[in-house]
């Protein structure tokens, strides 16, 4: 992903004039120029080696005996789609999250990494750099400003220096999302890593969920161009009217395209606003695709099919400062170019990548090949069902605080009456109150009480945590609980539904914990079949997994665990779990 | 003009969310949102330092004992006037030329500087630079490719690395202009700083006059991703389908916007389409103003008014990087705002610049202070009249190449049969035939033929020549022209009329032979006193100065003049005067 050298030009220039013959043409399709917003018929497309050479009605005085011609009569030809807001590390190894996103035209992908930075610090940032550098289709990342609610996971990340070092990296196209909260509060590393990344000409990413007005205002002042956390036309027009990129989510996280889609009937310049997915699971991935999938929704929804293709293409572009090199079909570009039927039609035909035909026919031609990863997943430890017990003195009724689960991300904080029993808090099954614990180390284990997440029996831990390294386990019983995690611990890192006396569903995350060395298509039924029988055993939310990893996070509101105790995201404060 | 740090990350946010008040608050104007493209009601702006801090319909909480409070009621607020292709080096000196500019609301000008490249080489770059960096308003250059027919000038030129090291500058935007023959021939710089560019994230600015279909396409991929030459819609629109920003130039050298003005007429995305002066001459600056008067024009030639400001500010930023630093009334932005009575009225009330008003009821509230330029000009050397002399053999008519003067900027060649005098060729003035030389030192001297010019009678001579060091003549008279070229190596460089035994106007230029050190309404007044003067003896083109001056480039077709000869700008080789 080099930018153009002089020895490039000359031979775009030779094509262009004729000179010298195209690798390969594309003839005769339709056009969608991003540029000018316009469907151009009949136009042909010549490139030499990665490059667009030429872009024209005519290619012919291009086409030499050694030219592979390829005919796109009938079909619609539109730059290859970007996702400008992803996080590969989703359950599946790099590989084999590519196999799937590749195949709908996908050529381009900027990523979080702030996983890695949690739990495998600096070197499983430069791992990651190094290893996804030379894919069949382009992936850049950003440096994560490492907010978190974890003093175990905060010492694992780099320091300001290392993460200064990184954004300097061609592959890095900037600092990566900081709440908004965090950040206004002053205590993180993001503002030193936005002024580096500006003086760089690079991006700072945004995370302004909920926020309005003058802290909205105050949040943009930090050099923030982006945000992919609106969940209504009005914060879009809020964002876009400071300058911000509003990234549309519609992704495993969140589907926000509906809700906003409104938009569209407004009379607004719409160059900021983007389509990202924020993330997609293992099973979306598979059953669904990926970005082609979040074009198709913005088409469906009612988006002019070219804006929603300026979505993912030159707005991303311009966004990250890539659009010297990608984005568009022009002369210098990448030949990134996605072949589909007609423009209310987003499935691919034909990729193409860095002029190489990725997929033909629905089938891959060129496999991605990410050597392993070698991040370490958590160093083992045996738990036992007394780690989770929560002490308490006295008989009378305590106020303790619980966290209440009001959607599958979404929780807020409330005030239950509880006696101890036998000097201890214990679980409630007809009340839906359950224990959660997080767990770092042998000696570092919180354990709370929760409510909402309707489990009858058994337990379920994961390794896969957001803004933190260590498990998170929430379960009816405390001996479930330990055999949850401990098989966690047993296969590297893992997800875990322990119940009735056996394992009933497992995921291994051997990758730095985080990630699965087995094959996505496996990842995605073992997480489907998780799921099924989470939801036998009373769990009520659509995805556990991520309702348990979102635990931790600094990102969602009110309140999450540390390994120091409940923290309430308003104010990034460890309060006190038994408050009187 | 820094990028954010994290002080005034903080010092924004503190007085957006109120606990620190502004500097400086603007209550109460509408406000053209350039981001959303809206004209928003009642908006107010809230300064601090040099940036904006906070935008909203209320900054009361912003408003402390200290804060100046400007009342904008019943005015329209824009962003400060970017001129994206400027040439600032245009007779006046730095300081006379700001005083001007500055007045109707631009805030930021990127300018070539190629003039001094060719005049002064590599210090004349630095001293540039060093000296007008910290002004009221911003000023930005580009790195000239320093395209040239003169051996002298190109000697003169800094070397690549030394071109690639001021392209590191934070100051510098990108590389200048490279013509696209010049570049498509292969033989400048242009590729080796362009890819440097490229690399930096810089940008690169092109010139494609007249270039089309394939050879347009060649020239794009060269990674240019500008154009101030399209004279028809045809051409903006073959321009931005390539990805290239399409700037209207509307200035001294050509006006086009009422040509190009139909494109508004067309449902295109106008997002990479920009409005530049290209330059504005002492005459036209003083009396008109400038880049106000270019936004002016667009609405009365019947663009949008929101779009017209958005051509000088928001899409100028995004096209050189600039945008999370200048370009809209956005937090974290510089403070640059245009106080103007209505959207249709481009008349600065009010001019901030830096959070500083610069400018109120048209007086200038801050003096441009650029340290004196310490570029030499020309070295003297003294002509005779038979310096002028063109030997020629033989009694029969001899084919000779004549430069024809079509318009004021563009020539062409013509072949006359022309019998030699007493061994020389001479003028003709009832032919219109007149002598044009090109001086370069004592020795590098040529010497043509021009038709078209009209003169009658003396010579004129300037200093300052387009792409090229040294002095253009035209004159009816050798005597004439050696008196003219000498009193312009007199007064250290110039442009002097010269006719009927004395001086009838000149111009004194002595920084650098192409600046002059004095006050610019009196360049305007001597200018229009030449050209006054110039049209009586019989000259034909409306602008004397900018005619002789162009003789000398590449830039613009067909023939033009080097010491070494005439040069035919379409294969850029020297051609033969004396055909057979």
């Amino acid at each position: 992903m080099e930018s153009l050298t002089p020895e490039n030009m000359k031979s775009l220039m030779n094509v262009s004039l004729g000179t010298v013959k195209a690798d390969l043409v594309i003839r005769g399709g339709d056009l969608v120029n991003v540029y000018s917003g316009e469907l151009l018929k009949g136009f042909s497309v010549a490139i030499k080696g990665k490059r667009i050479a030429y872009v024209g009605p005519d290619a012919n005085h291009t086409i030499g005996l050694e030219t592979k011609v390829l005919d796109a009569s009938g079909s619609v030809l539109v730059p290859g789609f970007i996702d400008g807001h992803a996080h590969m590390i989703n359950y599946a190894s790099p590989n084999e999250f590519l196999r799937y996103a590749i195949k709908g035209g996908t050529t381009t992908i900027v990523t979080e990494i702030m996983e890695l930075a949690f739990t495998s610090g600096y070197e499983g940032l430069v791992d990651w750099l190094d290893k996804v550098r030379e894919q069949p289709i382009k992936i850049f990342s950003t440096v994560p400003p490492c907010i978190t609610f974890s003093r175990a996971a905060r010492e694992k990340t780099p320091t300001l220096e290392q993460l200064m070092e990184l954004l300097k990296r061609e592959e890095v196209l900037g600092v990566g999302e900081g709440f908004w909260q965090e950040v206004l509060r002053g205590k993180t590393k993001y503002p030193a890593l936005a002024a580096e990344a500006l003086k760089l000409r690079k991006s700072v990413e945004g995370h302004a969920a909920g926020c309005r007005s003058e802290r909205l205002v105050a949040y943009a002042g930090f050099g923030v161009s982006s945000c992919h956390e609106s969940v209504s036309a009005e914060e879009v027009v809020e964002k876009l009217r400071l300058g911000i990129w509003v990234m549309i989510r519609e992704g495993s996280i969140r589907r926000e395209l509906d809700a906003v889609s409104k938009i569209k009937n407004i009379n607004l310049d719409f160059r900021r606003m983007t389509l990202v997915s924020d993330g997609v699971n293992p099973r979306d991935l598979v059953k669904n695709g990926y970005m082609e999938t979040v074009v198709q929704r913005a088409i469906d929804v009612g988006f002019d099919p070219i804006l929603a293709i300026q979505m993912v293409t030159l707005n991303v572009a311009e966004h990250f400062g890539l659009d010297a090199i990608l984005g568009g079909i022009a002369p210098g570009r990448y030949a990134d170019i996605v072949i589909i039927p007609d423009l209310q039609t987003i499935k691919a035909q034909c990729v193409l990548s860095n002029g190489q035909i990725i997929v033909q026919d629905g089938g891959l031609r060129v496999e991605p090949n990410v050597v392993p990863l070698t991040v370490q997943g958590p160093e083992e430890i045996r738990v036992n069902p007394s780690d989770f017990v929560i002490k308490a003195n006295g008989n009378g009724p305590l106020k303790v605080r619980v966290i209440e689960q009001l959607t599958g991300l979404v929780t807020r904080e409330v005030f239950c009456d509880l006696s101890p029993d036998h000097g201890e808090l214990t679980v409630d099954l007809e009340n839906d109150l359950l224990k959660v614990a997080f767990i770092v180390g042998q000696e570092k284990i919180f354990t709370g009480l929760i409510s909402g997440h309707g489990l009858k029996t058994g337990a379920i831990a994961t390794s896969g945590v957001w803004e933190a390294s260590g498990t998170v386990v929430v379960g009816a019983d405390e001996g479930d609980m330990a055999k949850a995690v401990n098989r966690v611990y047993e296969m590297g890192g893992g997800i875990v539904l322990y119940a009735n006396g056996r394992i009933q569903a497992e995921i291994e995350l051997s990758i730095g914990g985080i990630m699965s060395s087995l094959a996505i298509e496996t990842v995605a039924q073992e997480l489907a079949n998780l799921q099924e029988k989470a939801e036998t055993l009373g769990f009520r939310f659509s995805d556990a997994p991520l309702t348990l990893a979102t635990l931790t996070t600094p990102a969602i509101p009110f309140l999450r665990l540390s390994e120091a105790g409940l923290v309430d995201v308003r104010n990034g404060d460890v309060v006190e779990f038994i408050v009187s």
